[in-house]
């Protein structure tokens, strides 16, 4: 049987690395000859969940066609944050927690999307359906997948059945999951030695709102205002993003994981729709968002509602 | 609890009809207010299953938004498959067995589709994941889905999982699958009295390929014959419908449900794309397609590939 890579967005996160290794991990028990893959650096805080469970990082490509044709997405479906020659393979799977848009196949498919926090949690039900035990090392990084996207249980996006989810795998990484998960969480909100056009490009993803073409970017910081000296850096760093895409708008979130607030960074033609969408009065670009810190669930269908009534 | 409205695609086929109200009497269970609507007319087959287990059609709907903002599809995704305003509701769950396309939402869902021959095989699996009991009439109702979508069991799209789901769900029924099965399917393909126009909106889809508008019909048929003699009637037909909706194509796919062929009448400016997909010759826009018997699997995917490679 061809090879089958398993693989998640650009700009991966801890869930989209986690949660192709652990689908990978499964499918290989079930006979396929799957293998995790990477479409971009691994950040720090998913460093450190690797390193913590002993488990290597998978390896980086640039195209998957060269090398397969079939293959498996985790934790995203839209065409921008996918490998860059999806058209040319045929999508296999799809397990996802995202809302669905810029995909399209031209044949049936085995598709599983749920509106939990993580896509780990997914995974965790996909095991004990096909009656596969979890091993404490993956068990580890889907413990590190939900604690990421859920701020350690604190955004909007978590779902009884994450926390649950969190529990069961706690308990088999042997890990206690708040002193565990801060530790981690700390580790990603590690700015300080970052380029700001790193941290712009730590967490960033493009979203077509409307006609128009919008970039969210989301960094976690314990202390937002160590970010925003950097703010003339962070502009300048910004601008040639939107000059290079074309994007009519760039909004950095720098959510405060302590807190739980996130403080917006607006450059672009469209900063007025964040005004709009928030409610708020950007200052020099800067406003902050009371208790947003879910980019999927409190920016993007907010965003998206304003552009699209723009067209 | 906001009502919730489950409906399948317009010319609803025995799937779309058995597996909304299946799944609308599985989320009543579970304490969702669910009422199975549809979008057409029941075609005859289906009415031969309503009426054999005793179950009433489900209701039709024009729109859905001037009732409810909240709606599950089952057995499709496409937007123009789909109800009218389907962009004015929130779509909390797919359950489907095709390919995605034109499908787009702002927010995470519960979306499960799997490349099983019917839906109704699908959601055979969910009521066991949630500890429901499927009743007899409702397990009559999703073997009626099953053997209509895999023409009793031959359509390449039929799987294993398909023919294990229905032999489980003809025993919870109490009815032979096979003797039930032809009843059934002949009852849907006596199409005497049908006039040339409602012929071919019996099960017809229009499918975007590329950048052309193509409209796949398909009618079963004990005697294609006696469809055929009906040529110059069903040509009328489908040059109003090609006129009307702008289509490129028009294909009517004439089944034979004895032999497991079907016959093809094309019309429309691209008749040369059915051609090209499947080796024929059309002779005065009809050619035989040997083995073809299932829309989703022999003839969307190779028409949608001649047109996207014209682009």
């Amino acid at each position: 049987m061809e090879k089958v890579l398993v693989f998640g967005h650009k700009n991966p996160d801890t869930d989209t690395i986690c949660s192709a290794l652990a689908y990978a991990y499964l499918k290989q028990q079930i006979g396929m000859d799957a293998e995790a893959v990477r479409l971009g650096e691994v950040n720090a805080e998913t460093q450190f969940a690797l390193e913590y469970f002993g488990v290597a990082a998978p390896r980086f490509i640039e195209t998957a066609a060269t090398e397969t044709n079939a293959v498996i997405l985790v934790d995203h479906n839209e065409r921008q944050q996918s490998v860059s020659d999806i058209d040319q393979v045929k999508v296999l799977e799809v397990i996802d927690h995202h809302r669905i848009a810029n995909f399209e196949t031209s044949d049936p498919l085995y598709y599983r999307a749920e509106p939990v926090g993580c896509t780990a949690t997914i995974l965790l039900k996909i095991f004990k359906e096909k009656g596969i035990a979890v091993p404490k090392e993956i068990a580890g990084l889907m413990l590190s997948a939900i604690i990421s996207d859920s701020l350690l249980f604190k955004s909007p996006t978590c779902t009884d059945e994450d926390v649950a989810a969190a529990k069961e795998l706690a308990a088999v990484a042997e890990v206690d999951a708040d002193v565990y998960g801060l530790d981690m969480l700390k580790a990603g909100a590690s700015l300080g030695d970052k380029t700001a056009a790193q941290l712009i490009a730590i967490d960033a993803k493009e979203f077509p709102m409307g006609s128009f073409k919008v970039e969210v970017a989301q960094v976690n910081a314990i202390d937002v205002n160590e970010v925003l000296a950097k703010k003339a850096e962070l502009e300048e760093a910004i601008s040639a993003t939107i000059e290079q895409k074309g994007l009519d708008l760039f909004l950095l979130a720098i959510t405060d994981i302590l807190n739980s607030n996130s403080t917006a960074l607006a450059l672009g033609a469209q900063t007025s729709a964040v005004e709009e969408a928030f409610n708020v009065t950007l200052e020099n670009g800067v406003a902050l968002l009371e208790g947003v810190v879910s980019r999927k669930k409190q920016i993007v269908p907010v965003l998206t509602e304003v552009f699209v009534a723009k067209n």
